[in-house]
């Protein structure tokens, strides 16, 4: 230590911020972690821009900024990044985001040429506006991590519902079912949580004339008699996964109850869910299911506990692989 | 030339994209340039996530994608952030974002600690996503050309309007009004146009331990039984500008009326300019105006010729420069 | 243009580079092309740092530098990085890195944590050596194109290897076969450019306790009797797809054949394919198959078609897109 | 923590660096943060090249680097750049660059086509040396914040000034007076600040031909019988401060005094305001004001204390917003 | 080509701009061109702030911008990042930043801790600013090519020189002598150019006790009776060089002479030369060598052809490696 | 503090990480400082692909990654960007990368037109990876530290070498000898450290037409009768130095001894050196000399005390230059 100088011993804080789509999930974070939200002012001029101030001061704040990406969703992504901006340029000396639905996951890739890429995009806006990590909660594609250009946290929610999964229905002859061939692996996951059972898939048929169009669907794999789960990362307008249910009954499948980590629930979903042949469905809360939206067997768990551990991991520096034994 | 190499002389080809927020600017252009808008299938998903896919190969082009940034502002941001990331991917030569009304304009600083600046956040979002240059019309500070890492064709569109007020109020004694004291240099500019007529503004007065609450407003200038030109940017819920309409006849202003560049009328904007003491209102159509926003007195003034002919210089090499006298 | 400037007609020309690890597909491209493969030293100092110089100038040319990345594999990424850095610095206008096989693409998530994502990291290294552009064949997964800030031209072999099944097995019955649950919906394509045939996979059970150690392996779906197309991106050691055939065999397949893109064949990969179940095996040229690489039963195919064909599409600004009827 | 690391606690340590340009601010701010300037070698070689070494170890230190910009500017900002690439290379933590009259503030946007956005280089040229902060005072206009690519501090000395106007002419009929159009919103602050007394501007007119030759100048405004107080942000030559200030007394104003942060006062700028109709010209330190700068009536207030507040807030995480209440 | 774009052939055009430190070498190298360097303003403000704009459009040309870096130099640094930022706001498609002295090319390394890297941070100034290319004279190392992320073109002016002293001295028993440790490579370079004459060298002794302090200077290697060629890269304020060349007749030198590339020349330079041993100094015009500091034995060679001739290679994306035999 | 936060006080925490080619190395630095090595898993896959995994969190971690860049050298430096990668995106603190040699050190510049400079690829490759500061010993040339944009710490070896040399050989009549013309310089500091004894170097002559080849070898300076200590940066294939050994043997040296930092020793180089006039030949192990590369003669130095010292200074921001008396 030099003579001209002046010393101090660092301390840090963990603050939290939390965007205006979902305060329920933010709140319930805090709690856990046993602080309180960050107050800010934050609202639309009349022309709909975003303005958000925090009301304290953030120097040198090691800060977390959760946003549940449900709808208006591009609204929501704007907001964050502002607030990322907003951080930035009051000295905050880390920025974590937090989306616990990662927006435009499934545009992760060119299906077909001239297309976006907008998972990637997402990533490069939020580097730029000042973000230095990622957390989130079961990536539509894992490869999402690699879009970032630092560290991600990527949470997993499976264990959480297949506990829930295999306590309810304990003693059952489960099928671990993929809706569509692309989620085959997720299903073995599955299987092998739930100590072993057999899995299946949705096989469907396209016209090479008319590659967009499905001509028929085939269960590959065993479900007479059984209980089908069938498994996603997300259910959106749930058009696939009801008539997925749907078709399982009608091959003899004893019962099926649908699991999915994000309930998007778009448009008439609920409805299609509660007619469809599944007696339950279950998600997670990362993204809102206000009261309109909700059922007859419908089960929510919350995320909350889940992230707050993380939350407190990093800012300790502690492991957060180890809330996955070894697999995050 | 190698002995090794395939030689042949390149081409170059303007193509024009709009996003779906104003179309009807983008054929106007396109009609003006006499060219067409690229064919592109753009809609959103069930949970408002946008997509976006060109119909035809856009590899080596000149693209020049226009959007207006009306209300829902953040989801035309977003579409066309996702439009530029597209034609990176599928090899645009050179792409050069149109933004008639530049979104979070008015966010182009802190006004006070722990806020964003927005508008550094717009440039530095469209960066990352490709963009290689901007083009866009009467910043609302032209310090924001700044913000932006590359050219910036800064159009400006005074010259079209006052020639519309100087025609149509030839001989009347104008005095140009500045509706607050931060448009005062835009005024002088205005009256300098205009020939020399005097300017006026009004004085806002604030109680310095409620800053944000004005406790009156002074016109401060000559404005008794003249035709006061109340100039701007851009109106957005015209609660000012009407206000210093009212306050112009009651200081005792033979005529008032209103031009700016951003018609951007929110809210009931139309309803409080019509039952303003200004007899007229002019705007470009930088911004669409919807027949629901319209309103008796109300004159719109096409910019599209202005944006062809830049276009057409920049695709040409040409100078935009000239097209203002070197103002730009 | 200004009196002060000195002006002309730019031209442009295409070059052809090549590492030193498959030249017989760099030449048969090349021949293609029409054009020779630029001259250059390339040789490794005594210590195995390596160096390379171009013979002809390369200033302002397009240029396309093709490496196979086959063992050493980090010596041909390096070599092919090292030739991008000497591009760039002699000023080359344009710099497309071709990478049929993509290095490290398997490592392309976190499979737990403190991993590298490896297939990111490649795509920054050529980008900060100076790539502008990547083109490939059949990534290990989609999202890789997102790794990479640019386009990526995606090649698919698909056709080529189905075209060839098609044709040689033409009235058989065929059941595509996905040698485990990653690569079901590959299978699904495949059985779509078929013309409709069902598909099956291999189903691995694992101990959750020791979540490495594969347990069991199950057939899902209907193979006795049928011609079984085991499909997938590449082969390595060989060992899961042989033991694939011999445990469709052993449920009844009536024959089983073996095709992917990508043929590494590591170890003794011939042995054991030549031993297996199947009775030929079919590759692409992406990687040098070396005459003691070489069994009964492999038939290779040569991309190089594709391949001059994209970069001409490439050079001309022509659309690559159309080449896969607009899947790339 | 791993049983294989070392573990410690960090300190942090600030220490305070100087360019050659104005070393009795420097030194004012050290003492006032009870530290020394960090001793350094720093000289011209013979032909102008800056050569700057630092005595002692700068490893991990909170390093603050003062240079004011007066004359010779270039090489001021050229030293101030050098010796913020040696504090990178020599292992500073953090690098915040005070600049307490940032350079080329005026060229803050193309006035005309082919200019340069200076203020926008000096921001980026600052950032590409190593610095993560910049702190400044009062700056030509507020979006140069936006410059940045990081945090900026920025420091209002206006509440300095107009407390010593308050205090020494409380009692007095006040006009504040902008001296052009494009400072009229900063008089309406400090009409606020000092109790609500009215405004005025002096208004130039153009011939719209020769646009950048002023025809004539009207003051906008009451000033008869009143003490104008002309403010603005900076003076240099002072010939249009020093006319305005003739230009109020011949319309009748009872007394003129000049305030402004930067006093430039470049050329015989002191004989100006001195033989001008201003009885009165207060600066702040900002920028040296040697002793043959100085002139009757001359009044200079200190920026240190406000400079050392804001240094240490930052050292310390604290708010440098609290320091104006909420304004900065 | 789409139906929907419009089509042209790019035309390019070389411009030519030029600083205002040295404009007798723009007009030369213009000359040889058959172009006139672009007209501009370009002044200082009151406080030394540089303003640049060009008079005619630059867009889409490509650009070379010439500046020697002579007294004040920092100022010509600012002068020439001024004009790049300019030509990358204005739209010019290229930009490449002529140098023909480097300045700070001395500061290349740490030559202790808590030193900067000058001549690196120059080229991320420059990179920063907008410049693509850069071309110089004669590097004082040529490691400094490595410092600037893209293309450099480093001209050698040896030949030059060396021609013209192989013509004169045609005959003469050369040895071409190094003044101190560091230029013994060049010397033997020469040497080689020169046909195979011995080489020489001073040694300079430091006491380890205070390494900045020359004890004894030694010649190493045979001078007597013989033609000494005093070679270096550049001549500053001449001390060491005349040292060397009075050491040399002392030692029994039949003549010397003296040859570098740049002509720094500062302070007394020119007299310690012309009172020296050596009966003939030769430079290049990199730099501009006043009337005042010209001397008895000074001889001047033009670098102006080799500029044009590389910039027209540059322009015409011909080789500019062949100016130099391969050797650049 | 705000309310709303969580405290906690900061902790650091050094790890040391090893790759796999000189492992001796990485257990004696880690010794020295008191630590173990993290351990890790890496290894090939049959492809050659370097796969690495952590088995301990390093989040927070101040990580320090040593690699010795010996044979196979690609693949050591692809191990050592994979390394850092993975700790980015585990979340290390701060990551700095130990390269006791430099690999590519000699491409440091473009000898001739179209060459690479890898040393400077080397250095962006790891910055890219994201490494952010770099540790060395005896760079081929200074001038590299300004290759990476960040800190380097560059240590020296010569004192270690020098003092060993004075020890052993005190009272001896040195000449310290420059292999060839470019370590002169080198060869200077050396005789200053050792007390001021002459030096000499190996002129080579070339065939200005043949450029590439030695015409002759002409010792320059004293050695007869004198024990010549020939010093040099590294010894690769160990001809030149040999045969410089050979020719002062020959010339009349009474002994002759070789000394260098970096003992490549590729090839048949330990034959070579064994067979030369050298009696002795000195090395540090930056590299690792494995057994079948010892010869009689041959002495090996340890620099991991240094290392470990410098690692220390580091972690705990102390000063590195003052190991080496102000000179790194």
């Amino acid at each position: 230590m030099t003579v001209s100088a002046m010393s101090a011993t660092p301390k840090k804080s963990l603050m939290l911020f939390s965007g205006r789509s979902h305060p329920e999930l933010a709140d319930e974070v805090a709690k856990h972690l046993d602080v309180t939200v960050t107050p800010q002012s934050a609202y639309e001029f009349a022309n709909g821009e975003i303005f958000v101030r925090f009301e304290e001061s953030v120097r040198g704040c090691d800060a977390f900024v959760i946003q549940s990406h449900c709808e208006p969703i591009n609204t929501w992504v704007m907001e964050q990044l502002i607030m990322v901006d907003a951080l930035k340029r009051a000295s905050a000396k880390r920025i974590t985001v937090i989306m616990p639905f990662y927006p435009y996951a499934r545009q992760d890739k060119k299906h077909r040429g001239r297309e976006p890429i907008s998972a990637r995009l997402i990533a490069d806006l939020f580097k730029v506006a000042g973000a230095d990590r990622i957390m989130t909660v079961d990536l539509h594609t894992a490869q999402i991590q690699g879009f970032f250009d630092g560290p991600v946290d990527h949470l997993l929610a499976m264990r959480l519902l297949a506990d829930y999964v295999g306590e309810k229905y304990a003693g059952r002859d489960i099928t671990v079912v993929s809706p569509d061939s692309g989620r085959t692996k997720l299903a073995e996951k599955w299987a092998d949580t739930l100590g072993g059972c057999p899995i299946a898939f949705i096989h469907k048929t396209r016209d090479p004339l008319k590659p967009n169009e499905v001509v028929a669907n085939r269960v590959v794999g065993d479900v007479r008699g059984r209980l089908c789960v069938v498994i996603d990362d997300m259910v959106d307008t749930g058009g696939t996964i009801a008539k997925a249910a749907d078709q399982l009954r009608a091959e003899g499948a004893a019962d099926v109850i649908i699991a999915a980590t994000h309930g998007i629930l778009s448009n008439d979903a609920p409805k299609k869910l509660a007619a469809s042949g599944a007696s339950e469905a279950i998600f997670t809360n990362t993204l809102p299911i206000p009261e309109e939206k909700q059922f007859p067997g419908l089960k929510v768990l919350s995320i909350a506990p889940l992230l707050a551990k993380a939350i407190h991991a990093v800012f300790e520096d502690g492991s957060v692989t180890s809330l996955f034994d070894g697999h995050a």
